[in-house]
């Protein structure tokens, strides 16, 4: 089993890398190598099996070719440009999220060889005045440049599993929270560092009244999900190879409830509450109403309570003091 | 006014542009120059206005580039590869019907000029096991690359014009029925060759039972109806430009009795029915039960009757005895 991680650098990928580390396995079968590429060179790890780590420019279709060799069955392709970053620069969010992914799935056609591919697409092709509740088979009307090209992305991984190039599946993730790492500028940035930044003893602010929802998932369960999600048989997925990854709906006030619970009263303290009309504009347009029955009814899930989320930040992620 | 009509060699662009010519104006304004542009040479037309045909490979950015000009106001974007050709072909599909678009929607960026883009999507973008009834926002599970190129193209002209580089709309078009011109192998083709032939006074075979029930369109509808999404105002489309163009459904029995309502007792006799286990196949897979709330509720229409749809062959299209 010779798996390749495409954005294998980024923490969702870092993330499942250990987790195949520890797992040993994939479809049943013994890991025997382990390809972590992206843009920069990505950190490596210990691991039972082969490692390599190389560095990958997807927009570009030779640099894939050379990637992606005959012997790959599992590709995670995962290496994106963000929501806001897109948005700034089209070109760029054009070149690696459509066509990037176009390259990816043109190379495995050619081969000939119909790896798994398994695609991270996003909560971010929902949008507009579609009505809710939305999941698997609601109308994407992404109203960003990279919900967009994730959802020409969901439309060519099924098309191209249809026509047998690929054995793909697609899922689009929920916001991931507890994130690790530095605050970014990203809208959705304070979702993470409203508990990250306080769990680590710091202060962060919080731009949303306590009362917004929105849809969850903790990094440990997404890279579970991602796994499960390589091990499904494709007799399983039928005509359409995408589905909602599941996540659950908390308020910003259950969030810090939750924080509390695991970690007592004073990482509450150092969140500052300052209300930001650009973010909140931003933000109030994102769907929250969302669900997951077909990867629910394939054995995926979300975490049972956010008190989960913030445990295994403490566990997988925060800093040694 | 100055328009472009890629694809202007086809059935619907000739149509588009004779109608163009007839009414002289397009969003209010004097038409000064149509540019019909094809793979080969269109056929030109006389008209009130000049008249340029120019052969063009829309999957070339470079021939792309030097059809659309600075001064380009509105756009027609009919060329495609049909629905058997791209399954037949996939590189041939995916390169006009995908990078094709793409190519377009660059220019139009590039030049910063924002022209209105129509493009004409499918109900090919409809299928699989999606609930009834279709329509506007049903979630697109195309089921041929066809659909998924069209479905794709629906995102770049949302996207593209959210961004303000082109002021886009697209139109999901029934089955048209009556086509004029030689029978072709595509599935679909019985729809209209099993009128067309008999009307001719030529033998045809239907394949399917006629109960089929089917979304039909009139060439001269469909072309008063693009004519009309050239000219809604962008401010009544908000944030999504796709909308279904209304067709109507009908049975094949219904189709028949329309044909002798107009044309008499004759033509019918000239159906031979051949039940064909592969087209039924196919076509028993497509959507029918589809809806245009959108488009009718900004004044596009369908056919009040197929009678129509017989008599506008007979008028515009049925060859000199």
């Amino acid at each position: 089993m010779n798996i390749l991680i495409i954005g294998g650098g980024g923490v969702v990928g870092q993330k499942l890398a250990h987790a195949l580390a520890a797992k040993g396995t994939l479809r049943g079968d013994a890991i025997t190598r382990l390809t972590l590429a992206d843009v920069k060179d990505p950190t490596g790890l210990d691991a039972p099996f082969d490692v390599e780590t190389v560095t990958c420019d997807i927009a570009d279709a030779a640099s894939v070719n050379q990637l992606i060799k005959a012997d790959t069955d599992v590709i995670y392709l995962l290496a994106a440009i963000v929501s806001a970053h897109a948005e700034e620069d089209f070109e760029a969010g054009m070149n690696i999220n459509l066509f990037g992914t176009y390259n990816v799935l043109e190379r495995c056609r050619a081969l000939g060889t119909a790896p798994v591919v398994v695609f991270t697409s996003s909560i971010a092709v929902y949008g507009g005045d579609i009505p809710n509740p939305l999941g698997d088979h609601s109308y994407p009307n992404p109203q960003t440049s990279y919900g967009g090209q994730k959802a020409i992305g969901e439309i060519l991984i099924n098309d191209y599993s249809r026509k047998g190039y690929v054995d793909g599946r697609a899922f689009r993730l929920p916001t991931i929270s507890v994130r690790p790492g530095k605050p970014n500028r990203a809208a959705s940035g304070f979702m993470s560092s409203i508990l990250r930044e306080p769990l680590n003893g710091q202060e962060a602010i919080c731009p949303v009244a306590p009362d917004f929802l929105h849809y969850y998932l903790s990094p440990r369960k997404c890279v579970e999900n991602l796994i499960k999600g390589a091990e499904l048989q494709a007799m399983d997925l039928g005509t359409n190879r995408v589905m909602q990854m599941p996540g659950r709906v908390w308020s910003i006030a259950q969030l810090i409830e939750a924080m509390t619970a695991v970690a007592g009263d004073a990482p509450a303290q150092l969140i500052r509450w300052d209300a930001q009309p650009e973010v909140k504009r931003i933000v109030s347009g994102w769907k929250w109403d969302i669900h997951a029955d077909r990867a629910e009814a394939l054995g995926l899930s979300a975490d049972d309570s956010f008190e989960d989320n913030i445990r295994y930040y403490l566990e997988d992620d925060k800093p040694a003091a």
